[in-house]
């Protein structure tokens, strides 16, 4: 190209490019009519009063050291928050670290990237449940790593496949970087990983010298409150790195997460971690929050979200009849579902959207794409109990349309016999 | 290593670690007595009450929508916030762009990453001012890029060396990825490029096609209120990417920053953005105050780093005398200091850091580490006009005791020449 020609026209950045970007994402749409999809929560169980009230609180007393990066609380996070973390999950989860154990991260989603990216080398090798979050999935992907997916039971990870898979490694020369668990209320199943398994998680972690990655993100989000002690308060031998979040027991949109490690893991995380410190105002307000509120805060969310999950499971009865097969989760904010054989639920979120509702389908949330296919995700904590039943009454006669499935007749039946829901 | 001896020790992760990671962050061990290091703020010009009533009036107001992420507003961040930006850079930089062209990000920092992220590749080569941003430096030292450094002089990048470095780098066949540049209050020489030069600038860029990577996260700071128009404005060609943050102008620990730049390059780096979205109430707090408070809070906060610079500047003059040369910014929170050829600032630092003063040495902020030897950066909104003298005393004494300069008699010389400080 001339100067001249270069003059006239717009600089293409396209040869200018690094290698193997992935695409570009695509335009937003804003949500759908009927959104099972995301990590979102229910906008009536945000504290707002009590948050305003400690927002206000914590900036009168110390607005001005916004001033200062970190708050002067250093690269790791807010102090305050992190004392009530130790103590919270000393309580709840049996873990006893200090505060300079924890490291306060943009929502658990940079805690991921963190770990990650001292752990991870493309074509490594890592161990995870067969259904997972699409979130994990999407990034070994993205790095070029190879996940092993163990079979889950309704009790989580079944340890006799993991032990064939650890032995089956071992026999290839290949020892994984982690073995990565939701053991908490598990993305997407809703399992809890019994203790009795954990220990055996953990003895095989130690066998095989490959270390445990705990993403308990979802752990406060219990019906009964009774959870079995973390994983990384059970290792008297370390080998666990334990991550969590406050996006699904107080508000996703603030982004605050949280990595419990040994230092020498969370010094090369902090090396990574290139941000200057998570945003303060949210660190500030949970640290005020937490404290005084936190505890008598989950009971009132889970009851609401278990209320909302009766709702998905009547409609589903209603509208799928026999074809929608599901286990009652133990806590969380999604239902796993299984659809007949004959649907493609890749095909059925894409006629989903064009009606109105937005699923997750399975094989973006499986390491076998082929047992995914017929299965799906659908959270219910975001949409009110007469859009959950809408939603499903719409996605019921999408996938009739689609895929044949479900025959009105069987509803009918169902619903008579499951009796007309609350 | 047996079973039995893995299972009595505990697992070691140092085999486990990727390749290529950069050495482990040391443990914080706080602020230095007197630290003029860091773009900290000065916490008496934060508007805490404004803040506060800005922070009680929106979540009162859209609280609920902190259950879902990115607030309802899209991965691009809260849109009032990116309508406000998109008024206020119409009206003071003169770009015109919607809110749609525009990316918040987790502070300036994360912006970087991102424009780094979709441009760079290992052994590419970028061009920059010779002394800047000691962080942009070190990313490029990270990802292995060749960081071409342009000489300054009193207005910011010399234009005739811009030329020459093209016109070598086209002789060796390399296209540069961009050209970075701080035009508006440099840092760290608190130049401010002329609207000529910008032509110039953008004519080479276009020549060249080399776009033009736009770093303005100072610009607000400028005593005299006066600015030429962004680079982003003034190009009829496309071809520049524009940053910016309202860390300086506000506070740096809420860490929110955006990036301009057309759709093809937003939605890779949207692509990369993979925290779901920065954290909320900074967006929400600074969307709602901004509107009606942040032209009337510039003006003061400005007159007060100005009046710091002046007791920093007199402080100098007393203590190091004919010892200390700078030319007087204008604006910004640093001042770029010339000490006697004899003084190593790497050695002044660690000197200084033992006797509670801590500043950045020269050759962390250049590209020509010799150039850089025996000079220093020093920021002065964060400290007290009292530890500012402190601090510079402190520091004089260090560099006399360490490399017998500035002499104690010139500095009385001196001080009585330019008289006692107001």
């Amino acid at each position: 190209m001339t100067v001249e020609e270069t003059l006239m026209s717009s600089l293409d950045f396209a040869p200018l490019l690094a290698s193997g970007l992935p695409p570009g994402a695509a335009k937003w749409n804003g949500l759908a009519k009927y959104s099972f999809v995301g990590g979102n929560n229910d906008g009536e169980l945000v504290p707002v009063d009590d948050l305003i009230a400690a927002m206000s609180a914590v900036l009168k007393r110390e607005g001005k050291d916004l001033a200062t990066y970190g708050l002067a609380s250093g690269p790791q996070g807010y102090r305050p928050l992190r004392e009530f973390l130790s103590a919270k999950l000393k309580r709840t989860a049996g873990i006893a670290c200090t505060a300079d154990e924890i490291l306060v991260t943009s929502g658990s989603l940079q805690a991921l990237d963190l770990v990650n990216g001292i752990l991870l080398d493309c074509g490594d090798t890592i161990i995870t449940e067969a259904e997972t979050y699409q979130g994990s999935l999407n990034r070994w992907t993205r790095l070029g790593v190879d996940a092993v997916g163990i079979p889950l039971d309704r009790d989580g990870m079944r340890m006799d496949a993991l032990a064939a898979a650890l032995d089956d490694l071992k026999r290839r020369g290949v020892r994984a970087k982690y073995i990565y668990t939701i053991p908490t209320v598990q993305n997407p199943t809703g399992t809890i990983l019994p203790e009795a398994r954990r220990l055996e998680l953990l003895r095989l972690s130690r066998q095989h010298g490959v270390p445990i990655f705990e993403d308990d993100c979802y752990a406060d989000l219990i019906w009964n409150g009774q959870r079995p002690p973390a994983l990384y308060s059970m290792s008297r031998h370390g080998g666990v790195i334990h991550i969590g979040s406050f996006s699904k027991s107080i508000a996703p949109a603030l982004r605050v997460g949280y990595i419990i490690a040994e230092w020498s893991l969370l010094s090369r995380m902090l090396a990574l971690k290139t941000d200057a410190g998570s945003g303060a105002l949210e660190q500030m307000v949970l640290g005020e929050y937490c404290p005084q509120h936190f505890d008598a805060h989950v009971p009132p969310l889970t009851c609401g979200l278990r209320s909302k999950l009766e709702t998905l499971m009547d409609a589903l009865n209603e509208q799928f009849g026999t074809a929608a097969e599901f286990d009652d989760p133990k806590g969380g904010i999604f239902l796993w579902v299984k659809l007949p054989d004959a649907v493609d639920t890749m095909k059925l979120y894409q006629a989903g959207l064009a009606a109105g509702v937005a699923i997750n389908p399975g094989p973006e949330w499986s390491t076998d794409k082929a047992y995914g296919r017929s299965r799906m995700r659908l959270c219910f904590a975001s949409p009110s109990h007469e859009a959950i039943r809408a939603g499903v009454a719409t996605l019921a006669e999408v996938c009739r349309r689609e895929f044949g499935v479900p025959e009105r007749i069987g509803n009918v039946q169902r619903a008579q016999a499951s009796g007309p829901s609350p």
